[in-house]
């Protein structure tokens, strides 16, 4: 009997997964029979971009919180993919902070050369998962959202590789429901020239209110305000943006603040984080955790430790992104293969856990927090034929990055990093960031 | 053993069904347990106002498609309970044309006199329906948000009452990735006030577009241009308002049209209707529908021809709205309580259903179509001790209305009606719809 596996999501944790199986297969390794169900129309996760928010052509949740004109947040030599590298996707080494557009082609890009498209069930989204005791396996309902037919399948394993900013954490304050103008979360934020003239309330103090914003100044807000519950995030802002304390409450169109300073606001924009969601899981199968380095009740950051045939891609809050998604997947891969033996001691791996909270909780500080799960991505490469790289290179990369965000926050992704795959320096990109107005890939490439 | 019936939803449909229950116990009737499934924290289904679109605070589609500012788009007097009126809950009579709060008041009125509120679960989303042969039930699970639990439990009949106003209809239109401004389809639109000043497009020549086109218009847009496929709406519309032939894309801020022309917009809104929706049910208990007034498969457009223990309320397109789910819900109760025997043959049930579209089919026009479903609404109750009205009454009121309407659509809602409950003609409103900015009860209650 072959081995059933079904991974849901074909977003890039997903897709790690697929390679990770595909890479197996072709030096010769016998595989299970992969199933992956997506609830989009075209693979990519986030970085498949729509026009779409709120529900989708076919009424689900839409999944996607990217936004026009993104570009990546961090240096792209931060989460090069080991097996694929920038340069042999593009031909050529290239600036480091793609927009989404090229992102998406790169990502693509290993996967059509995969050739693992035909795994995946597209415009199906999971409805139900079940696990059964007595045959040992799970029932996974899905939905084929253009047949409009549900079904049911079997499984031996499930890699649940959803994503976790998909479904957003939106609070409320005193008021909103009297507030004159746009209220929206980022993860409905599509167009910030939607924005122009506007004065702009942006609720947070991360990276999406961080981003948000800068996108809003970009493209011609009149003003921005962000504020925050217990720190600033301090930038060297540009001086038609102000940073505020706390929201305390709005009243027509006027935004209070906790220091008790008041300001016109046209729209605010919840810049309030991500939730992990599953709608489809039963309370024995459900990850329930904060957004953390260690997340709670996954043995190596990927086994449900209540159900080890069960994992979690991609749970952790994230410096590393595509490289420990591509580790993750090895790592599961060779769990599911029988190459790696996971202790079979419930009490063992909740350990593993728990140790991983205490060494996260250990000390406060992003250069500790990046260096951590640095450690987490050498340690699981380390068990698995993924290519070895540079890890600490990488880490040095974002401590530059970081470096170059409190310099000048709005000119931070003009600089240039050297790969740790391919050791090559990007070129810097043609234009600043800043009057970069067109986001395509051609005027990305275009050096 | 007690039998058991599930409702899902405590919108209006869902509250009817309550005081149906309701109301036959509390004449002596011996009635099985009822359980109500409402995944928002309070009663009212579409009535109950939230600023939250896209998903709420637990991460669920929003259900509401409410607006601020929203007056009945009909006369009061054609929607009245025939077992509450509005002179009971109001303690005399009152404008024809209520804002959103004064409704919600009343719908709240009749259900807190019922005390039936103890019988719902708040909160409590719905996940999967299962029908079990072996046992001749219903395997209902449901997630409790506030306590993120997920638990089963059986029942004897299953009564769908989540509304069809809540899953939107979204084209896409060549260009919409690349449009400057919003795209909102009227389920996540909110305040008009956001659109003060600009000049926006509506897309669609329904009930939604002309209500949300005429909100905007109200409340200080520059220009409303509203476009259609088959037929203008053909109003009398102000001189800042423009209708326009099919939209063909759209382009920066430019939106082009089928007859060659093109228009600046600063935001576009989608009032292109609502889709049926069941993410909860598999294929063998899922209605599937246009909005119509023969639903398909569905005997007396209650009983689910596949599955007669299944029941579906409201899930017709609607002239008649809380006295027909009134009648609805009687019907169903009396099947539930064995006071009606549907016929057991399925050829029989399916021969009601085509007898219902062939009759729909037979004649064009909004006076027939009226004149059907006041035929439907009076079909019903003549089988139930649901309180007889003046249905033709009811019809007439509509009939003015049309009449009213198209007289002068930014007038109409000036016009007062007859009830058909209690005789008494509605008083005037105090301040003509149009230059009545403030909507709350308050406002609209001091005559």
């Amino acid at each position: 009997m072959t081995q059933r596996v079904a991974v849901i999501g074909a977003g890039p944790s997903g897709l790690a997964q697929l390679r990770a199986f595909q890479s197996a297969a072709r030096k010769g390794a016998s595989i299970p029979e992969v199933v992956c169900f997506e609830k989009q129309a075209n693979w990519g996760g986030l970085w498949n971009y729509t026009w779409r928010t709120g529900t989708d052509e076919h009424g689900e949740p839409v999944h996607g919180s990217m936004y026009r004109y993104l570009w990546t947040n961090g240096p792209k030599e931060g989460l090069e993919f080991a097996d694929y590298s920038f340069e042999e996707h593009f031909g050529r080494q290239i600036a480091s902070y793609p927009p989404r557009a090229v992102m998406f082609d790169y990502i693509e890009g290993r996967v059509k050369k995969a050739g693992v498209r035909d795994w995946i069930r597209f415009s199906t989204t999971v409805r139900w998962v079940e696990f059964n005791e007595e045959s040992d396996d799970f029932t996974v309902t899905v939905h084929d959202l253009e047949a409009d037919h549900v079904y049911k399948e079997r499984f031996d394993h499930v890699i649940i590789a959803s994503g976790h900013f998909s479904s957003p954490n939106v609070p409320e304050y005193p008021g909103f429901s009297q507030f004159y103008g746009r209220i929206v979360h980022a993860h409905d934020f599509r167009d910030a020239r939607e924005f122009e003239g506007q004065d702009v309330l942006v609720v947070g103090s991360s990276y999406s209110a961080e981003d948000v914003g800068s996108q809003c100044w970009k493209y011609g807000a009149k003003s921005v305000t962000s504020c925050y519950r217990s720190a600033p995030m301090g930038f060297n802002w540009p001086d038609n943006w102000e940073e505020k304390p706390a929201l305390v409450r709005v009243d027509g169109k006027t935004a209070y603040f906790r220091d008790g300073t008041s300001k016109h606001v046209d729209s605010i924009i919840l810049c309030t984080g991500y939730r992990h969601h599953f709608p489809f899981l039963p309370d024995d199968l459900r990850l329930r955790t904060a957004n953390r380095l260690a997340t709670a009740d996954l043995y190596k950051g990927v086994a449900y430790v209540h159900n080890p045939q069960l994992f979690y891609l991609g749970m952790q809050d994230q410096w590393f992104t595509f490289n420990m998604f591509d580790a993750q997947a090895w790592y599961v891969r060779d769990v599911i293969l029988g190459r790696i033996t996971m202790p079979s001691d419930k009490q063992a791996l909740m350990a593993d856990v728990a140790e991983r909270e205490a060494r996260e909780e250990a000390e406060d500080g992003t250069k500790y927090a990046i260096l951590y799960q640095g450690d987490y991505v050498k340690e699981l490469i380390a068990e698995t034929d993924y290519p070895s790289f540079d890890v600490d290179g990488a880490c040095e990369a974002f401590f530059e990055w970081k470096h170059h965000k409190a310099e000048d926050i709005m000119a931070f992704r003009n600089h240039s990093y050297r790969s740790v795959m391919t050791g090559t320096i990007a070129p810097p990109h043609h234009t600043p960031w800043k009057d970069a107005l067109d986001d395509s890939m051609e005027a990305y490439l275009r050096n």
